[in-house]
């Protein structure tokens, strides 16, 4: 599978193993460890974590299944988020859902996921949302602190408009390597808003978080869902896709700004579709036959 | 007529003629030579088209009246874009319409334009639309490769945004020289959305396209268009305008932003109009009372 | 009271009097020496006007003021603005509202600034609203006159967004020191469309207009109102907070981009309260509380 280069020692494999729902996939350390090396032998290297999925719980599954076998560590990168405060049996000093990514929220968070998933490094940590409170001083600070210490390797942004890339980059002594935006068929608005222009313009590849649009695009019964599938059945026979997955990473992969696609799914037939859409080729035509329909109307 | 320089080796003329409906105008060659010799004359030297302009027709049309009188060449700018497919008797290939920014295309196009216009090189050639799934570096190397065969002179783009605009910069060994927005009185967005910044900051003078909203300006029936006609009236009775055309075009002349509008008829006395609106002065109150009528209210 | 550097050589206070309604206190000039002096003695030192507050009048009134106590001058920072054109029976040549920021309106604005506040020099001038039709070369012009003759210490803005600002700078010799903009716990826009991103990412400290929300926060029934002031009131009890007043002004003192809200009130109690804010601590989940019902939602 074809890497991705974020940094000088950075790569990541162009699909991204999505962690959000692991809690909800019910394996044993044993099954997960399993699917975890499955995935690295379709060259699946990259997993994607955060602090609070599954209300701070995912991170611990995962590192259990990775503490069976610790050698897999230097084989995959490992992403994590921090930033958002949830209400959570498992936060109970937290009275309100907030943001905080002051330099102590920072450090402790980074140190609990490197506790949690068993690792003495995280590959990239990334600020889950744009603070409007955020003091970028001290986000910096911590990134300062956290590379020194060998902790985190990289840092980046999720969910930031340019805007709020810029400010925090200003302050920042490293390069933030990425922004985890959401993208996918029916959610199109960073082709149109100038995040992908300014992922395009910083050189920056983007992480795609809910490729599928999280299930709309199979069950939605909108009529911008039912044109975009009817046209992805279409353009998927076109290309020899054998699913609707595979059309919508596919449409992804396409696009020349290097999108990262995520797949969240525990199955293995669903992940192999992401890895089966790779060698996919999908032309220019049937790219905006599909984003018009999105569009539910013609380009300009 | 004023002259605006958009390179150290590229002069427009302030008023262009635009021939997007040229072949409505129903003129045979010797008659558009004519219109033509009348416009240089008046020093309108800049003629603006594209590919698509008449279902891929126009460029041919006027490229048969320049070969009556080929010493004109030297005389003017040819302005042309490309980025567009249409569906078109012309153009049986395409299945959608869609845009193109592609190495390929971008070549073919623009070949395609200097042999129907029976020229070698083109002044300009502009990226018609912002395409969200362009290809920077592709679009970049096709500008390289025209300038460095002589075919295409200067590069720009139209109705791009300011991310759009640096995004594409940033890929480009030229230096873009035009941005080709949709700017009237009754189309004012530009004035308030960051695209006369982006142009003021980058010291780019804009091409303004549908200068007289489209015709809407004369024929509308809606609130704002007639608030609009009834202060021009009164303000054009001020400064001597002789039509709403004069009046209209006047607005956007005598704004600092070196605004190039685009004239589109095929007859004299209404290019005449646009000559003549180049000796009016506004002054600042006339300009925020015609603006204000197409606000529909008062500035904050 | 905190001092905040906008320039090598320009400090504000960390609240600042606001002038706007300065007509409608009805103080002799000897209550408005004395409300002023009272000012000084709590710190706030730099009192913000505007040649057109009060239709033309509340410069005047200042001016008188100060004329009774010369030697205050050294003590305060003066900042007003231009580019405003009311109409108004002070300025009967003005036949419309409308904006100008010219060379000469910018010089003879600041000009009769400087001679109704009895005054040599203003420490800031700010151009009180983007205009659509700027010359930027003539404002920047007007600056660099205006500084050269020691008539303007420093410039700056008001109500502009990144690209207007960006704009303007680029034309200027002067670093712009600061965007004047509506900030409070009901207007938290500039919070999210970039305009705070944009004064962090730029070092420039913002001044917060109308932080109290023109008295909606007391007197609004609408339910947003109603949602932010329940808030508040658990907050300020929380924090120690004696009044409204002191809760809104301890949300702006609490972001990290050293806003300087201004106090536009002419009782002392009511300037009291901003004091008191000043030693108030809000922390991050208070400040996200009173956010969230102001946007009357949880943040994502």
């Amino acid at each position: 599978m074809e890497k991705i280069t974020l940094a000088k020692d950075l790569e990541f494999s162009r699909i991204v193993h999505g962690h959000w729902r692991l809690g909800e996939w019910n394996l044993s350390d044993q099954e997960l460890l399993a699917l975890v090396e499955q995935c690295i032998e379709w060259g699946i290297t990259t997993f994607d974590h955060a602090d609070i999925y599954g209300g701070y719980t995912c991170e611990e599954i995962f590192g259990k299944a990775l503490a069976l076998k610790p050698e897999l560590r230097e084989k995959i990168q490992i992403v994590s988020k921090c930033g958002i405060k949830l209400i959570s049996g498992n936060r109970p000093e937290h009275s309100i859902k907030s943001y905080d990514t002051s330099k102590q929220h920072i450090i402790t968070s980074a140190e609990r996921s490197l506790k949690n998933m068993n690792t003495d490094y995280l590959d990239l940590l990334l600020i889950h949302r744009p603070d409007p409170f955020m003091n970028p001083e001290e986000t910096a600070e911590a990134f300062n602190l956290l590379k020194k210490q060998g902790k985190v390797r990289h840092f980046g942004v999720s969910n930031f408009s340019p805007s709020q890339y810029n400010m925090l980059q200003s302050y920042c002594d490293v390069e933030l390597v990425t922004n985890q935006i959401e993208l996918s068929v029916l959610h199109t608005d960073s082709f149109f808003n100038g995040a992908m222009d300014h992922c395009l313009e910083k050189r920056i590849a983007p992480m795609a978080w809910s490729p599928l649009a999280g299930g709309r695009l199979f069950s939605g019964s909108d009529e911008q869902s039912i044109a975009v599938k009817k046209t992805m059945e279409k353009v998927g026979a076109e290309i020899g896709a054998e699913s609707l997955d595979e059309t919508a990473y596919a449409w992804l992969l396409a696009h020349p700004g290097r999108i990262m696609p995520i797949v969240g799914s525990g199955k293995k037939e669903r992940i192999a579709s992401a890895v089966k859409a790779t060698e996919l080729n999908m032309n220019t035509e049937q790219w905006f036959d599909i984003l018009q329909s999105s569009m539910m109307r013609e380009v300009d």
